[in-house]
């Protein structure tokens, strides 16, 4: 049961409506969404209590969700949400456009960012990914450039005018990454580091979260349920692949997930054809498919070096094949009623 | 390495290129193709043996495979393999073609037949489906209705000039299901029953081969080889699903496999939205999503009572659902610069 | 709902029973258990549907079963079934001994048979194993010796006096295996073949079930149900190892499996260390590990040339590593208070 | 390539070993080993680079180490590594004792532990767990009561003798549970919090390493390296479950992975058979199965109050089921040779 209390409700209205649900057996969580207070209880009460609650002063409205999401649910919010980011010139996911996000894996330099963001720009890209801070399985691997990778791809926004996706992994880096970008990324790795979700939700950004490579569909949508509970709902979900016994690719892209989590969420959900499938020869095709089964966009690894890359350059994309695949993959977001997406600032030009 | 012997080769002379082989240490397995005998072995040799061969009497040439598959590779036959499913006027697949097989999940009686394929054939479905004979995982659940559930099939046939796929679960039953329909369907459970697949490869019958659901690629290829040994190469690939962690859908549809296996492979790969995600509503995006990525066509359940069916009918479309599926396809298949296959039967009307 | 009829019951009064159900709305399925005829049904009907069919004539007793399997289920046969293995002089499993069963993955020859069963027998495993007929994932590899095979592993049985159970692949293959062996083993290829279920079921010689590599506990309990369902009880299931995303281990042993699997159904359960793990230093732990567990036995490949083997050799313990595994697999037996199991033939002496 | 320092080496000499490395295409991070700085590279230069850094002043060693791990290598440390928990007074885990930790999921309240310490210690359990912080999939769960929960668990540490280990889910967190806690634990869901690894590494206390659901053996060794690469080497592994397709048990215990991990790394190996299973009725099973397939210990939920339990307690054994399973489990132990940990405080009684 979601309770929405009214823009206008004190914090006292909000105190007694929470001591009546507390009354009636139920345990509510605060939570934040938009101008409002909301109060979140894991089960659904009686329809007594829902009518006495509905009564209470201050109380907006009163929602019955089934299952265990809460602000993700549809139930809660019917409607896409179309999450901006980039602020007023920037660009929309969720809507009628189809967002591709492309770039390097990791920042390693400013001739090799250049390179790589006039490739993607040239293609038409709707925003810009980059790797500083890189969450590595062994210690003695590249572990990004860190504060000076920021500062790279800042400087890249500046010059396109495309916003910036990046990686957060501790959660006391969040208040410097959300200042030097657009969008915080979480990784497959933090989906349940339920601190670093707590921080990102709090830090006033649009957040892209990436699946659990072994969570399901539900354990994502609790991801981030963390992330609204904070009052974010500037909230992307990406699917990139899930751990199987296959060994032709490195994750085994799971689209029905992409299918379903539209069904059952609000939030826009968007897929990494790079990571999951490792390859470049399969980021094409699943790209297609992708668009075809409803995602709102892609995020893609574009290297204009692949072989001197000093993180997973072997899944990358050269500049040829993304610009191929940029062709190849318009006529299929066409079929599916949408258009590419690009930054308003570009659009108006 | 596949010696391929020309047609006009003696018994004698194959015999004499096998002796050679053995000589150098490699245990040629025989296979035919076409009008050609084959020898196979697993290793190479080295570049004197290939050319000794080379130069024996009768031998048309030597093919040097990488990797485990042998006649199933693009290596031995680069082109893209056409299927053609009903003789001179049926259905072709591999070629431009996106072919949609559509029909029950299980024959149930003759009403339910002409009702769903009614549906399916407005709907402009290129072949039908129908299990007679149903492997299933309970000996107390319906079993098929058998050699009656045949019979079934071929009346619709006759009905419709649609070509027929039906499965068989019994290398003693080929023979009859072969003369009775127009492609025999190996089922996720048989895919590694070694004696059913030579059955089948003998049979002079197309084989759709189903993926085993826990079957890596490089499995499902060596299982498509057994057919190709027996001098079959009129096979075609399905895609249905591999187990996963993930317990939202029943399996977890692999596109990321069909991709790679077109790579492979120059058979027709296509795919089964239906029994892979278990669920109507997931069905329509897959199949866009299949079209997209570079399937050769679906396999699709469709039911007009759905509720009644005898086997797996939560997952099945009901009328309205598959004809606005296929509305939904055409422009994605069209994107991808195909058209959906008609048998020439009905095309030429 | 099982309904047993009494062993002095005539077929009309089975046809009776079954109507009655029938009538009620079920769809009873007949087979067969030691001298009764049984029949069938996957709902439970209404308690008077129960009272009323207890009083029809020829009914001994109507057990209600909950899930989905039957005659393999403990609400059918409380207490531990014990399978004996090679008639009255043979070895049991399933009570308080814990039975080795042990040799090569494929019998290659009588030198190497001799060899192999030497150690096993010195190391004072209860029964032989060897494979004559080879579900190989490539038609290009060893596909067994076949028939000869059978020859060389009746030689074994004679010469030692212990029993042997050897895979069989074909349903056409069955009588010959079942004359030629004491148990007939289903590899895990095949747990789903039903066809091949049936005639090992109708068999009537004690049938070693391998769990299929992607098959839940409740599937391989339902394959089982196929055999019992034929009138065979004397079913032996055999833990080896499921497919995960672990790449370190061939498949992953699902020793829980083992322990559920024991608590649901009333058959024995033995554990295969070599195939599922692959690798001979782990042969050792997971051996203990299921007689911990309360496995009722182990099947383990035995190589006395394991760089030469035809299949499989990488997994196969050699003759220093099995006589070291038997001494410390002792000490852990004990201490659940079980005994190594012998041949009653060779207890004797 | 691990370049040992000697304990007298100064900073310069370090830094000359690190650049001759780099001279030489290394990129070799800075790690600590008890008295000594570590220089630590992917790759493992020349037989001559070797010779070279061998020579350099305040050298004492260099190890050649294959595969990524490094630290946690038998390569580099043959022996097994015992970790003593608690002090002087403590206990030992890696030596010929097994260990045995357990106690409730969650910390509830004073009576609730004392109740299930009161149990546990009747049992002869070696060391208490109990969770203050809880890491849960849904924000609207209880998430523990954090620092009181710590003083709590201190609480019955003071009572009874017995070391605790409590979870850590934030970096921010580390020192406070470090100073109230003998051991801090990394949970399944932050195997790859990289920067709670850290800071873990760096607290000065042993570490219980939770196995990612999802992650390979080699990424949990490499986990286990970020706490080494910090110079802890007071690192205990836990096996606690994989995600499979198997849905009987909440994850799938992989015991195998505890043989491997044991032949891999000279740090103790531990099983959790309660979070893996999920299910009382297995931990029994589990738990001689992981003593007898060579692990150092267990970690096992106990609840006195299973219905009521805020936290997994579906799961938790009572006091009758710890009581049995502890002795059950001492043959078992005594069969492979070691014997049941007690703390030395309590041993010396």
């Amino acid at each position: 049961m979601i309770v929405v209390m009214s823009p206008q409700a004190t914090h006292e209205q909000t105190e007694l409506a929470s001591a009546l649900l507390r009354d009636n057996g139920l345990t509510p969580v605060p939570a934040k969404a938009a101008d409002s207070a909301l109060l979140i209880s894991e089960g659904t009460g009686t329809p007594e209590l829902t009518a006495s609650i509905e009564r209470s002063a201050g109380v907006e409205r009163v929602v019955l969700v089934s299952g265990a999401q809460r602000l993700t649910s549809r139930d809660f919010h019917p409607e896409n949400t179309q999450v901006t980011v980039g602020g007023r010139d920037g660009v929309t996911v969720g809507g009628t456009e189809f967002l591709v996000i492309a770039g390097p894996c990791a920042v390693e330099g400013p001739q090799q960012m250049t390179t790589v963001v006039d490739v993607v720009t040239a293609a038409r890209a709707g925003m810009l990914r980059g790797g500083a801070f890189k969450p590595r399985t062994s210690p003695y691997s590249f572990q990004g450039l860190g504060v000076a990778g920021l500062a790279l791809l800042a400087e890249q926004r500046g010059r396109t005018g495309l916003p910036v996706v990046t990686e957060v992994v501790a959660p006391a880096d969040v208040e410097r990454v959300a200042e030097e970008s657009d969008m915080l990324q979480i990784g497959t790795r933090n989906m349940q580091n339920f601190d670093l979700l707590r921080e990102a939700g709090a830090s006033g950004r649009p957040v892209l979260l990436k699946r659990g490579m072994a969570a399901t569909i539900e354990e994502w949508l609790l991801a981030a349920e963390y992330l609204m509970q904070m009052g974010n709902s500037d909230v992307v979900l990406c699917e990139r692949g899930i751990r199987s016994f296959e060994r032709s690719t490195r994750f085994t892209l799971d689209l029905s997930a992409v299918a379903e989590a539209k069904r059952r969420t609000h939030l826009p959900v968007i897929v990494d054809p790079s990571h999951s499938t490792g390859q470049p020869h399969l980021v094409g095709p699943m790209s297609l498919a992708a668009a075809a089964c409803g995602a709102d966009g892609l995020l893609i690894d574009v290297h204009t070096n692949a072989r001197g890359a000093l993180c997973d350059g072997a899944q990358a994309l050269d500049a040829a094949q993304f610009t191929d695949l940029m062709d190849r993959l318009e006529p299929v977001v066409e079929a599916v009623g949408r258009m590419l997406a690009q930054p308003r600032s570009l659009a108006q030009v």
